[in-house]
Order: C-alpha cells, then structure tokens, then sequence
C-alpha cells in the first residue's frame, strides 16, 4: 500500500517557485466559490511522524484565505470534552457549510497511537475504526466533502531524517526520545496504519498517500489534490442543479504521482539460459512438493495473473503446472462475462471459482478488471471502480482468513518490449489468434492503465495479500521470480499452525 | 422496536378471501414485470421460533410464480462450503437480475443462534454483523434491492401457541424440547434479535416487522410489502431511464399497520385532583434527592419531549423543574434552525447541547423531528429520513454507553382532546400565542403522523434508549407517569456501577 510512497517523489526548487503562484491563485478563487457552496469540506492530515504534517497545516494556512479555514488539533481531552460522549469534540470541530475544517490529528489519531502503544487490541482498534467509518458516512451522507491525506515515510527515509537533525547542533534538540521510539516501532506503525487505511478507505472519502520526503513536492500535492477535490465537487453540484442527466455521478480524480512503481522496476533484469534451467527445474521440484503438502493440509491457493497484453501470463502458466497435480488445479480465464455472469454481482462470477480445500484457482485476469480495463475504457462509473477497491480488500480478506493463500502477479513489460512481442506473434502462425486491432489499439491508454496500475498496487496491496510486481522483459527472469514467490508463500502458509 | 409487532394484528377469514386474489394477480404481473429489470431480489424471512417463518415462504411460493423464484435454506454446511470462505454459500445462493430470491434462514440465522447459545460474544458477533452489513451494501450498491422481513411473536403468544399445540393430540408431537428451550429464552433471544435488527437496519435494506400471530394478517402483509418495494423500485428504474430529474430517489414504503401503538394507548386513564397533589409532591422530593446524587455521580441526562401540539410538554417540564437545581439543567426548545445550524449537519444542534457530566438537558422537541415534521411534511426526502433512524440510534448509542441516562417521552393526547386543548388556548389571553392557523392545518395529517411515530418507536425504542408512551388526554396522569419514569431510570442508573 505504501510502495507507491517510497519511490523518491522530489520536486526542484525553480520547479516549485514556478508551480506556486498559480496554485495559491487557483486555490483562492475556489475557495471564493466555495463559500456559496451547500457543503463543507474536511481536509484530515494524517501521517508518519516527521513526514510534515505540521509544515503541510502551515502551508496550507498561508496559501489559503485564512479566515475562512479553522484549523484543529486534538491534544489531551479538557475537562469539558471528558464529560461527554466520546466524539462530542469532533461534532464540535465540524465547519459549517462553505468552510474548510483542517485536522492535523483527528479521529484517527488516538486509535492508531493506542494500537502501537499496546492499549487498544485488535479487537478494539476495529471497533474504533467502525466507529470512524459509521461517522464519517453520516457527514459524507450529508453532503460533506472529506478529503484524507496520509504523508508517508519510508524507514530510510525517517532514520535519514532524525540522523542529519542530530548531526547539527542548531537542530539536535528537536530529536527526542519520543522520535527513536517512534523509529524503533515503525514497522508496527505502519502495519497497524496500513490496516487502519484499509479498513477506512471508502469510495466516498478514500485515503491519498503522500510521499512526505520533499517538502516542495508534498506541499504542491496536497494542495493540488485538494484544489481539485474541491473544483469536481463544485462543478457536480452545479449539474445536480441544472439537473444534468445521472451521468452527474462524482469522478473522485485520484493522485496523479509522477512517478510510478512501474516505472520504478528495473526492467535490465536478466537470467542466462542456463542458469533459467537449472533454476526452473529445481524451483518446479520444490513447489511439487509444497503443493502436495499444501493439498494433504487442505490449504488452497487462489493466483491472480495480470499484467500487460503479451506480458507473459499464458508462459508462466505453463511453467507453473507441470508441477502440480492435474486434478488439484483449474485454471480460470477471465473474458468478457457471461450472461448469466453479467445479471450477477461483478464479484459473483469469481466467487464461483474459489477453490475447495487443498485446490489451487489460477486466474488469468481477475476481480481486477473492474479497477483497470473498466476504469480507463469507462465501463464502470467512478463511484464503481471507487468502491471496488474496499470490496476487493474485503474480498481477499475472506478468502485469506479461511487460510487461502492470495497471490497477485502483475507482470510488467515496457512499451517497446511490446511491440517486439507483438510483432513476434504476428509471425507465428499458432500465435497469430492470439493479436488482434484491438491489442494495438490499447496502446494508446498506456499512461492510463500505468496510473490505474499504481492506484490498484496502492489500495490493494495489503499484508495478506500484497502485489508482486516482476520486472518481465526478460520471461526467463519473470517465470523464474513467480516460481520463486509462490514457493515461499507456499512454505510460509505450511510453517503457519492450521488456521481451523 | 417490537412493540408495534404486539398489537394482536389479525384478519378475519372473509376479508383475508377477499384480498387474497387480487394481491396474487398483481404479485404475478409484477413478477412478469421484473423478469425485463436489470437487478436481483432478496426476500429474507426471519424472525421468532413459530412466528410462521416456513408458512410464508410456502404462502409466497405458492402466490409467486415458481419458476422465477429459488428458495434457500441453509442448514449445516456441506463439505463443499466448509472447505472454503464462510460468504461462499451466500454468493452461491444470489439471484441473477429479474429474479427473487427467497430466503428462510439467512446470513442472519447463524449469529444470531449462537449468540443465544453463548458460542459467540457480544464482540463477535458486532464483527458478524459488521460482515453482513457489508456484504449487504455491495448488493444493494450494485443495485439488488433486499427486502428483510422479521416475524415477531409476543413472548405470551410463543407460550399460547405451544400450549395449544400440546392440547391437541394430532398437534402435540410438533412441540419439540428445542422449541420448549426457546420459550425457556425468549427475553434474551429478544434481546439479541433487537440488537442484530438495530446494527442491521440500513437506510438501504430496513429490516421490517410483522406480527406473526395470524396467519392471514401475516401472509397478506408479507406479500403486500413485496409487492409495493417492487413496484417503487421499477417506477424509480423507470424514471431514471428516462432521466428525469433527480427527485428520483427511491421512496421506501414502511409498513402501513392498521393498528398503530398510539391507537392501543389507553387514553381513558385519569388520576384525581387530591391523589395527583400528593403524588407529584412525593415524586418531586424523591427526584431531587435522585438529581442530587446523580449530579454528585456524574451522571448526566438527555429528557427528550415529543408529542401532539398541546400534548402537554411545557406543563410537564414545568412540573420537573422544580425538583431541580437550577445551576444544573437547561431546556432546549426546538423550532426552525438557526442559519449556523442550517450549515451544518442535522445532528450538530444537538451534540452542542449535549449535557456535561452530572447535568441534565431537556429537549422540548428534538432529533426525532427529522423522522416526523420533515418526513411528513416532505422537507426531508426518503433516503434521509430513511437512513436518520441508525444515525439516531447511533448518536443514543453514543450517549448510553457514556453512562447519560436517556429519556424519551411521547405526550399522546387524541384529536378531541387537542380540540379541546386548542379551543381553551383561543379563550386564556396568555396562552392564545401559542395557537396558531398551522396548528390547525396540522391536523389534516394526523394519520400520517401517526404512522410517523409507529415508526419511529418501531425503530428508534432500544433498550438503551426506550420510547415511554404517556397516555395524556388526562394531565395529571401524563405528569406522574413520566416523573415516575425518570425516577425510575435516575435510580436505576444511580444502582449501576460506575460507568467510568
């Protein structure tokens, strides 16, 4: 959930001085907008501790009219506060219609510093995010606009930090003990916030992820994102009051990064011929193995291919039975939907495949069409693929708590590598089925899909069942990775004591 | 909530006959009608052991036409469900667009069973009514429209029934140990059953409430109520085909009883002049002494007064006060909203007055005009009328589980006696402000409102935050009941132990 954070997302200093002026302009005038609007707006910033939320508040004050923002933190509870109903405090805190409410800890903040310290169990902290969740669906119900910005930290990142403002004696003092704690628990933190994120991550007030790293660019996109959370809301509600047709339904535009996680993979990785062999033969001989003690332990596996078009996903099948027992495995390709599969829940006819104890469900595509081709091509409504994120979590979330082991590939090949492919296949005549118009035609939402591809890897990739990107030029490489990663989960799902 | 379900609904053979061919012929051109639409139906009958749960799913199939409709019951589960995620058998078991889906036995069944049983506890199953309610959103977000019906029995009618069954020698071998253990629970089944309906009961998917002691009065509702969800659901389809503007939201019918729990009031009930004095002194020294401890325990209240114009509200809030001390309560009379309060959230005007500890604030008139005056009179629409019932229990929910003690009163008085009421106004010089042209024309929607309040104590009266229906054609009665009341709930509260 967090990768698409960590990627070094910088900003140079002529670029941000440029970039500024007219976003603080833009951010004015709709502001001015605003104040005739019919709903308020919450801006929540959330985050590692010295990703900025601080500096993001200030910023955001100092760019906006101030007057018609209130900014709130939420410290120890007052007297006042303590004698009421837990929330009386952030009913207290909610601006009227027209006005932004800033929240530099909020709802959030407590629950997740308690799960860390220990305090709250799971239990509890599920409780205290349904209690979240039940209060923001009664502001958003209402017409509020909620706006959640999580600014992550890598660990790098974060011990970067609190090291070059101890190496100087001007900054040392703002290092306490309260920041090495922090640095210390960080791979808890960010388990229990990705959970947290997870839980809370609606269609209607999703989490954004920020990378925290660089100021210039953190301030831009927070203020950019909001500008135009803020513009899309506006323009709705004008075509609700012209009482446009339905079509009027929110496109909730999600963060654009300049860098991708795609873009980020090293697409040199290779493997020689022989060393491909000798890998592919023992890897097959382990998951052989693996896979029929996973069938004696009754542990199924569910894997999801998906991945560009000629991205490999028909070779690494067939590299991947020979090692299983035909009767153990089905293998589900996933096209355009039945009738009988279209008068269902897109869900259902997914739900239909999902093997029985000790089987393995191979899906070539998936659930997650409904966030890729059906988002770029427009076959769902944004409130559609919005909300699927949270019901494919969910989803997984079954399957994984029944002890299914969850495997989602995306095999990546670059653009060039493509068309060598395709052309390849042109000239095979067992091949040629396999290229059509429309292959060539999808070339040109490229840049779509790679951002539709980053927001599913950043909504979707969750603990239990996390995205493996391979880096897939080279098929060698990429069959031999895959190989290798269902062979550790296998093993890693068989040292598990039996979850019934 | 199940007070309206206790009323002895029932109908006489003759007029059962005389209904029952023309609900079946338009049960049958609805059916015909849906098989062309473009979403699923789910019919889920629930309810009380003997409540007729298997009758009307017999009486529906029977009415219905069989071939568009499947019936699911799910029993143990079969080896097939138990090897994979507990949801499978729910997914396998939906009804593809166009058709009904008729469920004896739910997702409901199970949790609810062993919560009886004390398999689960009270954490668990909140996370699988959680489960349910998101796996009901996703149907109902992809447009099925699900129709949940509980069937209630009165604990006496429970007990009649078996004791009838047990009599006859043809019938006695139906009265099984099981259903003897049943009644043996029937208030902690009650309790359990009032809980999983209140998480449950979405503006989406409200649960429904019938009395199922007669046969005929049950099936004819059942089917009735089917027919009309359907019915709105195709014309809403049909307008949005048509885009016409968006007013177009989905007008959910609730259940028109013909008996209401206002028309089972006994409005004869009188107190005399002399025993009235003495009581309501005693009353009043036994509440100061409650107040006064209360405030020392930190105990806080909410009194909320609802009720008909000239109900009675002000005359009793002029009997508690004086048992009171005046530094420690204030009384908040609800009329049309400020602007601020306009700018926010319906519920905001009311959290800001949310009493401190050990205070008490009096609502003459409150939240609950969401579900009345603007459900009548139409200033709230459906789905937000619909949906302000969880968010009322939610907000109570909040204040109980703070350890405020709420009290909600309905002043009832019947139309001749506000007659009366109003005419007397007209002739006390400091009284004819209160009586206005409106309070007239209000009267034209007394059946509406009547239903309004059947409703809402149908679906607001929990046992946290029960509605006490005052029978006030008689004043003095209407006083000492509710001081009684809130007496009662003071001492009550006071014997707990602390809450914090």
């Amino acid at each position: 959930m967090f990768e698409v954070a960590e990627l070094g997302h910088a900003l140079s200093k002529k670029e941000y001085k440029l970039r500024v002026p007219e976003l603080r302009t833009e951010l004015l005038t709709i502001q001015e907008q605003l104040k005739q609007a019919d709903f308020p707006v919450l801006v929540l910033i959330s985050g590692v501790d010295g990703a900025g939320k601080g500096e993001t508040v200030n910023l955001l004050n100092e760019w906006l009219d101030p007057r018609y923002v209130r900014t709130h933190a939420f410290g120890p509870m007052s007297d006042e506060e303590r004698e009421r109903p837990h929330y009386w405090r952030f009913w207290r805190a909610l601006p009227p219609h027209g006005r932004i409410g800033l929240y530099v800890g909020s709802w959030y903040s407590q629950p997740v510093a308690e799960r860390v310290a220990g305090t709250l169990n799971e239990a509890e902290l599920d409780a205290s995010l349904l209690r979240i969740k039940t209060f923001e669906k009664e502001l958003v119900d209402d017409g509020a606009l909620v706006i959640k910005i999580w600014l992550h930290l890598s660990r790098a990142a974060q011990a970067a930090r609190l090291k070059k403002l101890e190496s100087n004696p001007a900054t040392a003092w703002r290092v306490t003990k309260q920041d090495k704690k922090h640095l210390k628990h960080y791979n808890q933190f960010r388990s229990i916030a990705e959970r947290t994120l997870r839980e809370t991550s609606t269609g209607e007030a999703p989490w954004i992820i920020v990378e925290g790293t660089d100021p210039g660019y953190r301030g831009l996109t927070v203020g950019q994102h909001i500008l135009e959370r803020i513009r899309l809301r506006l323009q709705q509600r004008e075509q609700q009051r012209v009482s446009l047709p339905p079509s009027s339904s929110e496109a909730l535009p999600v963060l654009t990064r300049p860098l991708t996680l795609l873009s980020h993979l090293d697409m040199n990785k290779r493997l020689g011929k022989k060393a491909y062999q000798e890998q592919l033969e023992k890897l097959q001989g382990r998951l052989h193995l693996l896979a029929r003690a996973a069938h004696e332990r009754k542990i199924s596996s569910v894997i999801v291919l998906e991945g560009w078009d000629a991205g490999g996903k028909g070779g690494l099948i067939r590299r991947i039975i020979p090692a299983l027992d035909a009767r153990h495995y089905q293998i589900i390709p996933i096209a355009a939907p039945t009738d009988e599969e279209r008068a269902h829940h897109y869900l259902w006819r997914f739900w239909r495949h999902i093997p029985r104890g000790g089987q393995i469900t191979i899906y070539d595509r998936s659930w997650y069409g409904r966030v890729l081709v059906e988002r770029v091509e427009g076959y769902a409504r944004p409130e559609e693929w919005m909300r699927a994120y949270a019901e494919i979590n969910d989803f997984e979330e079954q399957l994984s708590d029944h002890g299914t082991v969850v495997l989602k590939f995306w095999l990546h090949i670059d653009k060039d590598e493509q068309m060598v492919r395709f052309k390849a296949r042109e000239k095979i005549s067992y091949k040629q089925y396999k290229i059509t118009e429309e292959d060539y035609r999808n070339r040109e939402h490229w840049d779509e899909y790679e951002h539709a591809v980053n927001d599913m890897v950043e909504r979707t990739s969750t603990e239990y069942a996390p995205w493996v990107l391979i880096e897939g030029n080279d098929k060698r490489f990429a069959r031999i990775k895959a190989l290798q990663e269902y062979c550790d989960r296998l093993e890693a799902a068989l040292a598990a004591p039996p979850a019934h």
